[in-house]
């Protein structure tokens, strides 16, 4: 069993006078945040602050790219060809590139957004200009995914460091594909801090069928718009401290 | 004398369906080149194109951020506060960068596009953001602006390295104001060489009134869409040539 | 003294996920909702909820088109040519219009958003382009303003019907002008109840300078995102229907 | 043999400082337009010149609403809810409907734009929404689609009026799909004008697998940046105008 495990949020996910979750609050618990980067959420402001905001919690920053789709938060899919995809995500990470090297750090990740982190797990002609455009801005850069579809295959093929992750706040059915409900029902923090546990030490999760599967992540993924997050996050941090497993950025 | 110049000119400012100015042409002429970074022109895939171009040529690659205005192209007057300009100014520039550091180039300047560049050489508070966007980014960087206005100072206050730019096919007032008429009558090239020339050998122009001001440039701005473009830049390095001035990247 | 009021507020300023404000609560209080156009606020599923919403409750519609800037919420000014602001109002008035007729209701009114409000108020170029937007899309509709500035000689000349409006939760300096503070401290409605009684029935406001000036108003406006909005918006029904003043819109 | 025809063209297809297509010209041979309304090409102040223009020629106005994709041109698929195209049909279709009455003419028809053409040639649940929008904003208004798929069952079934076209510089398939190459060859009008005039006294068209298949249109599609449209266009009256056959508006 790994001693070490990460926690990351995605962060900065307004726009212009809009918020959305409480931030500043989440961001004391997590070890990684994925910054919005202006297409479906993230104005350049809200980027400087959010990163301002990692900067002064010690967390590690990475780039949350979508589909330029602000109405639809970039989870409506959008036909774009594949160089198209590869074009939006090297903007992205480029623009959001800056913001963190403004403030001495480097940039830690990048983790596809929305329906274009789902498109990219379960299509191979996806994942690669995805994994093109941050291999082309810096080949040291882990990629957030989780383990699953084409991304373990694609992963070593493109020889692309990844991260996988696993959803706190999410669903999982028989065949290991999210079911995004964002239906997450109780704030309390113990069935989530159990199942997060279980994925670490037994490498096990119980889909929504109530079969078991296999599963394995390096990092624990926790919504900041899920009811309780802040309750859950310092759970999750207790737990994983009583089992000794250090909480940080791989 | 200074026995070098540099031509610079807009590129990339097309989007999506739409393009403007014949620039697999103008690439050919000169030595460097301003890239729309996807706010007033230029979407991800258009810069993606324009610095293989760029590269293709030889031609070194600005930033040219502007305005979030794509139906105003940037020539409309935005009240951002100083921070959000620097934030605009940050993010565009970061985005263009890794396009060109994905080509295994360097980004060599940055020169503020539209309206926001007449409002950086007038106002103070307007310069500094965007100086400072630049110098966050990477110090090493070049501001492309005019010799005016608060400018000189400005760029000596804050230590950034400039490139004074000369601009062949505007017209300039007796204050030493550019006007921007948009209205350069003729395609044909003698008076634009006449008129640089004179700026080089003997730094003076003649303004709209008539009188000559004195007048500094380390490059040549031609616009693309100014008419007969392509044969004014041709004409231009045949004229400098001549003279035995070297055209070259500074 | 007039024996109705009307009570307007600004509605439907979502966007996407984001929300704004509880407009299913403050439709209950208010008599006329004026409604964001897609262009600072409010996108075209929002906004046909918030029609919908709005008829539910009674209360009449009007648009509130703005600036296009979404990140800066229409708060920011845009040098727009006249003829540029009419087409973006024209565009917004129909492109509500039609959410308003399709559930059988008729447009009420035309309030424009944020700074170009205050442009309108200052400054007779502004003015123009809007009233002329309004009346071309029909002469009918009311134009919701303050009555300051150029507005009350602009209406009169154009021959376009307004309604003056009083804003609760707003501050005025000595000149009338409004003062745009966002700060409004206290949830208690009390002070601002009295306020807008002051002003109904004895034409007065008191300045942030202390001093009295005159005013007058057909309809008062609160903000949704004020705090204790319902509060205040309960409490000035109350006072006003213990005055025998009916609460109706124009 | 039906005595008369339409010509359409898609119109006002520009944005900001971008142009497509010669509009001034193409206006002058066609019966209806179908104007651009902001979210795929034609902002606000773009729709109003082409209505101006559209009104100086005589030509019958019909909104041509498309995705919100100013990069895709309306050509990238965006997986939206029946709800939100319906919403977005509605927006667009009363923003040019303000414009158009705003000279005194009454919007004549709905054309969807570009790729949600033929999603809802091909799909009921696009078909409807699209449908469901023109009903409630007037239901007077033509659908302009073409004869195939589910078109012809949806119009009967929902009680729309529809008008087909047939596409003079585009190819069909075996199974009268439209094959959008956006290749068309040739600038020799001839081909073209035969292939109308078959489609009109024949009811056949020559596929791309060199075949024949049934085709009936009211109206014939031009589209203003194929190589030869006004030629093309000129062409065509002059050849309808021979056989006797009137070009009108339906």
């Amino acid at each position: 069993m790994a001693k070490q495990i990460d926690i990351n949020s995605d962060m900065g996910e307004g726009f212009g006078l809009y918020r959305v979750g409480d931030d500043a609050k989440i961001m004391e618990y997590i070890t990684t945040a994925n910054v919005a980067c202006g297409f479906h959420a993230g104005d350049s402001s809200v980027m400087r602050q959010t990163v301002a905001l990692a900067k002064k919690n010690g967390v590690a920053i990475g780039a949350h790219p979508g589909f330029p789709d602000l109405q639809g938060f970039g989870r409506r899919e959008i036909k774009m060809t594949p160089q198209e995809i590869k074009d939006i995500m090297t903007y992205q990470i480029g623009a959001l590139k800056a913001f963190v090297e403004a403030v001495g750090m480097k940039l830690h990740h990048v983790k596809p957004h929305g329906v274009l982190y789902g498109m990219a797990v379960r299509d191979e002609a996806i994942f690669r200009p995805i994994a093109e455009a941050i291999l082309e801005t810096d080949p040291n850069l882990y990629m957030y995914i989780m383990k699953h579809g084409v991304a373990p295959k694609m992963a070593e093929q493109m020889g692309i460091k990844v991260i996988y992750e696993f959803f706190a706040d999410l669903d999982y059915d028989g065949q290991g594909n999210l079911v995004i409900s964002r239906t997450h029902k109780t704030a309390d923090p113990k069935p989530t801090v159990d199942k997060c546990l279980r994925m670490f030490k037994d490498g096990k999760v119980k889909t929504l069928e109530g079969t078991d599967i296999d599963i394995f992540a390096h990092s624990i993924c926790v919504h900041s718009d899920t009811p309780g997050a802040t309750d859950t996050l310092e759970a999750l941090r207790k737990a994983f401290k009583a089992e000794g497993v250090e909480i940080k950025t791989p």
